[in-house]
């Protein structure tokens, strides 16, 4: 049986870009830049005034003069002026250029002013304060953002500040995620009493729209030519298709032996891991196809750990998100297979990240991914693990803390 | 000046709901649910077949039986069958439904099968092995998703299962996001030397965004009749107001005049904070206006920290999204104000996060942002904080891990 290091080496080495496009930039977040970013002038573009108040020349305050006469007002928005008299004073407001002559800001906290007379009342005053230089973040020609950045939406005012308002990005693969199961009907339908509604493929759609991922489900009908067939229509339309279901050994999983004729090469069927060990991939020069085992927590735990690890790869992104995490409670498997255990996820008073297993009623059972924030991945090679031991949590991406 | 703790309290007691609204499932992760979804079946339905194999009465094993005759073949999407004859065998696949008369079903890891006949191999066998049994995972009537809870991407299986093609949530408040100075122009324009694109506004939409916020951006003149006109003119058209910029100490900061022009009635002015000292805060019985400070980074904190946790308010979700964690490094802050520091954040090996403080160059430089996780919030009281310390860290909402 392939292990869980294994599988996921093949995985990753069939991952590969996927081209560019643009985007407006209000619809960036999420998406990874396929452009460096670069400075066209330096940040801030001039001396910008920090604080309300006056700007003089500080060696006229050294020399001891306190009282400044107003010579002027500038406002934010107004042409860079000049301080025409080192003597005198300009009055200043936050977001302003600083005037030429002028090197040092005095808050209005800092004075006194009566009529058109400045009196500085602080203590201290430094030279250059309150005074945010010109290229002190960053100087023009430098990169703002590198290529392969994932953007955040603090990163939204870096890219309008540099007047992109469209963006290029990396696109991410297309997927198609195929139902199967002659148990499934669709959403809008009234299940019979043997039947049920199709709906892990909803969950694994949107853990791959986190990732802007664009996909198309489909059913495929439990009959090797007509899924041979529907199979067949589908190749060149997207980039990877994500089938669920029908890679077991039951007498109706015929699903590997119709993408073995359809041309798609295994690279393993059988991962030792609980849930999710019928896992079959493979893939063609166009297509990537991971054929997920059909009980819902399965599917989802499949997509978490190796389908989101690739999306990121093609992205450019490191693969693996998982964070260091401390387990809460005890917990034994004794079967040599990794176990992917859904768990609750706590910050404690002192900082640390703990897991609360909360493993259900096995892979069949959904009901517990609700209140779980992702799974801890447990290696084959224990069977008892204890509070306080370190393992890989992999949190169900979305926005939510 | 109006503590952080108080501006909090201050800002969440206007907190209120806005209704609700249907949104298409497939589009539902991150809303907040409106109604709870209750479970019309049991889950499972019925007694599901979790392996491929055969399904037996446990009494013929028990009572020595190894070889068992199959009368007939079940697979998942049959009408549920029954096991006629008790010594017998029905062969079975996962997701079909167990036939009346069996209880146990023995996987083809466990079997010899040959022509018709089953041969029992493994050494053991548990009474009802391999059923998922029918509503052990939740029972017709109960709960499957309470009401005001937030929609995360496993849900939707649960959704799809109950049929909910469409689901009601709760609808956030809706924003007019308003940028102030002179010194600023629009993204697609080129600024002049003491001229800089609007850009805080981006981001802070993006923020809201995370929580489906909808929001219009509007660009207000440094004049007080002009910007009175424009603000009447928004009045009754959305629920709430970022104003940014305009309300420091300068001579054109006279946006809290006209806000309480407009009736707005003031909450606070200035909060013992950095950055975002100048942050004011008022409502009418119609509006909630928040008005920060210009300063990029006064400005997306003040998003994260004061409108995020109000807007969570308003959709029954609790305000506090902070989680406890370590400082990686010392920080001095002299002043008596509640320090908000832009900090990366690390999982460290032994399962701790830390956050190691990147100050930048004051509140005037966002290039840090993108290289920031959030931010660490460090009392007043102290002034020098060690590592190790633990403070609350308030992440940039965003789905990235």
């Amino acid at each position: 049986m392939t292990t869980v290091v294994e599988a996921t080496e093949l995985v990753l080495g069939t991952a590969r870009t996927y081209g560019e496009e643009y985007v407006i930039m209000e619809d960036s977040v999420g998406r990874v830049l396929a452009e460096a970013i670069v400075a066209t002038r330096d940040m801030p573009p001039f001396n910008r005034v920090a604080m309300d108040g006056i700007a003089i020349d500080y060696a006229a305050y050294a020399a001891g003069q306190r009282h400044f006469e107003i010579e002027k007002r500038i406002a934010a928005g107004d042409p860079i002026g000049t301080l025409s008299d080192r003597h005198k004073a300009v009055e200043i407001m936050t977001g302003a250029a600083l005037p030429t002559g002028a090197n040092t800001v005095i808050p209005y906290e800092a004075l006194t002013i009566e009529g058109n007379i400045a009196h500085i009342v602080a203590d201290r005053v430094v030279q250059g304060q309150n005074v945010h230089t010109q290229g002190e973040d960053l100087q023009q020609g430098a990169t703002v953002l590198d290529a392969g950045h994932l953007l955040r939406p603090a990163d939204l005012a870096l890219l309008a500040t540099e007047g992109k308002t469209r963006v290029r990005v990396r696109r991410p693969p297309s997927f198609a995620i195929l139902s199967t199961g002659d148990e499934l009907v669709p959403i809008d339908q009234e299940p019979l009493p043997h039947q049920i509604r199709r709906s892990n493929v909803y969950a694994v759609q949107a853990l791959l729209r986190q990732y802007h991922v664009q996909s198309t489900l489909l059913h495929l009908a439990d009959d090797p030519e007509v899924m041979h067939n529907q199979l067949s229509a589908l190749m060149g339309k997207v980039d990877a298709w994500i089938c669920i279901g029908g890679v077991s050994k039951g007498k109706k999983d015929f699903l590997p032996q119709v993408l073995e004729a359809l041309g798609v090469r295994k690279y393993f069927h059988r991962v030792a891991q609980r849930p999710g060990k019928p896992f079959w991939f493979g893939a063609t020069d166009e297509i990537v196809v991971f054929a997920l085992p059909g009980n819902p927590v399965s599917s989802i735990v499949g997509t978490v750990r190796y389908v989101l690890p690739w999306v990121r790869s093609c992205l450019g992104l490191s693969w693996d998100y998982s964070m260091p995490v401390q387990l809460a409670e005890p917990f034994r498997f004794d079967p040599p297979l990794v176990r992917f255990v859904e768990s609750e996820l706590q910050h404690d008073s002192s900082g640390v990240c703990r897991a609360t297993p909360r493993p259900g009623h096995g892979s069949g059972d959904f009901t517990r991914l609700a209140f779980t924030k992702g799974f801890v991945e447990l290696p084959a090679e224990k069977t008892l693990f204890q509070p306080g031991e370190v393992y890989p949590f992999w949190p169900f991406p979305t926005f939510v803390v």
